[in-house]
């Protein structure tokens, strides 16, 4: 029914569900297509190009960034993480939609260079929650959990920049609002052709 | 989940199928408001006073005109219809959608007073297809047929005003559609209580 895809950006604090959400979107929708993001950091075992990430040289990034050719990137730990632009913009073009699945702040950069991209901002329903899950992940040193809240509360300060809220306290739940919004946006008039003898 | 529903305006030219799509929806979804408009014209045998329409005198139409108690209102034939505010308003602050069902220059009426009101435009695939359903109804006179063809043609042209469109091939497609606008709808981070500790 599109003429062209819509970008869908999912995105939220540390925690919030992102990876799990959008897996289970997939059970509701297959046509979508996931963006792959490029690292700098070295492929971990099992781990594909391609698939997984794009696995591309410090050089290479660089060149990236120059050639304005990443939707959104940024350096974490020494390590530089991107989306890159072309995949999308191929995804798109064919009618697809794509789903990036990012951190807040790669998210407004997004936003900030796509404007008709579709902001969903993922969110657990509290803060005790969020720190539970963070805590349920091993991962983190208590300090690091601290700083991980903390920093998600100065995120849901930028939550009027997004245009959909999605409190996530049942995946599925969520899952299935995200697809009614994919669905939604899909009945924007632009995204849409006129049979051209509406338009005598 | 929502705090405060939202209105939305299912509109379209005549013929389109707004009714049939309505009862459709209704399928789909139970916990909507359907607005009852008010009307001069005499009651017909069977229609129930607030249940089909709120039946009322010229004088009452024109001091609701007057009060500013109508979101929107016509003269067609002689006759008064417009759509009472206040029960809308009533049921919106009771957290419920509230679902109009009014021709495209009601609809843009509303959005002036209202603009948070969601615009859908309900659309036949083709002209032709419009022409079909007009003369399947046998209400009107060949000539009156092509003057709602010429108008339909004339409202199409204000789509960029509307916030969805529905190709209405299929009722029931179309219907779903719609169910999925009202949930993403109600994914607004504005339609959304936040836990206050998120906000602390």
């Amino acid at each position: 029914m599109s003429d062209k895809g819509n970008l869908i950006v999912l995105s939220g604090p540390s925690g919030s569900g992102k990876g799990t959400v959008r897996q289970a979107l997939g059970r509701y929708r297959n046509n979508l297509y996931y963006s792959v993001s490029a690292t700098t950091r070295a492929p971990r075992p099992g781990e594909v190009h391609g698939t997984d990430y794009y696995f591309v040289s410090r050089e290479e990034f660089e060149q990236m960034i120059e050639a304005n050719e990443l939707l959104e990137w940024a350096e974490v730990y020494t390590y530089y993480y991107g989306t890159p632009r072309m995949p999308v913009e191929d995804a798109l073009n064919q009618g697809l939609d794509v789903v990036l699945e990012i951190d807040v702040q790669g998210a407004l950069q997004v936003k900030e260079r796509f404007n008709e991209a579709v902001l969903i901002f993922l969110l657990p329903p509290t803060p005790e929650e969020l720190g539970a899950r963070l805590k349920g992940r091993k991962t983190d040193a208590p300090e690091e959990i601290q700083t991980r809240l903390e920093w998600a509360k100065r995120e849901v300060k930028l939550l009027n920049r997004y245009n959909y809220l999605i409190i996530n306290d049942n995946v599925e739940e969520a899952a299935k609002r995200i697809n009614s919004i994919i669905e939604a946006e899909g009945c924007r008039p632009f995204c849409q052709c006129l049979n051209s003898n509406w338009l005598d």
